[in-house]
């Protein structure tokens, strides 16, 4: 196969623009963003800091429990790689108050824009 | 755009192959295998339990360095994605003595095969 074409400027944008967006709605709590990037599919996987949510529903019902308060964070070493024109990794450290974490998403581009069909959040261990 | 089928059968058993010629090289420390199968590139990534490696030459020295023993686990949970011809996501939960852990890859195809060319682990926090 020929290969995927890396960072094309204006795929980089795109996606840099939803990574944002999601991370505005992220501190800001506001859940129907969050749930339009992700994608609506039972195949979307969300494992965070302590729970594995598969599917949509379990991920979009997970956000609507979630307390709204101290989401704030800073983010450092954030990496947005595209893959052609279709795919993207959007990968960054973040930090708030004691806690040192990682998000990891993968987007696909759909008829409906760039969503998030899976993702992953951890933190780093203490001490480490 | 035409959106981008999912879990193409061939496609499947290609990158979930893949999946678990990596997850046989990881339990026996098979170092060579590891390396290959991450792409040799300064965009990949990889979030490990305790540390945070840039760019292939890091990983490739991390994997160097790595205790080789211990490394068996048991995988549950394992959802492998494909999303048209060239991309795909590997998700799984392990467990590993009284570790219960999360492993998500993001894999491409490219001229030499299907690599990773994103990676998150991590440990659920203890008493989740």
């Amino acid at each position: 196969m020929q290969s995927l074409e890396i960072n094309l400027p204006r795929v980089h944008a795109e996606v840099s623009a939803a990574f944002e967006r999601y991370e505005k709605a992220l501190v800001e709590n506001d859940v129907k963003v969050l749930d339009e990037l992700f994608w609506n599919s039972e195949h979307t996987l969300r494992y965070g800091i302590a729970e594995n949510l598969y599917g949509y529903q379990a991920i979009s019902k997970f956000r609507a429990s979630r307390p709204g308060q101290a989401l704030q964070r800073r983010l450092v070493n954030t990496v947005v790689t595209t893959y052609g024109e279709n795919f993207a990794t959007a990968n960054t450290e973040f930090l708030r108050d004691q806690v040192h974490g990682r998000q990891s998403q993968t987007w696909m581009r759909t008829s409906e824009g760039w969503r998030v069909v899976a993702a992953h959040v951890s933190l780093m261990p203490k001490g480490s």
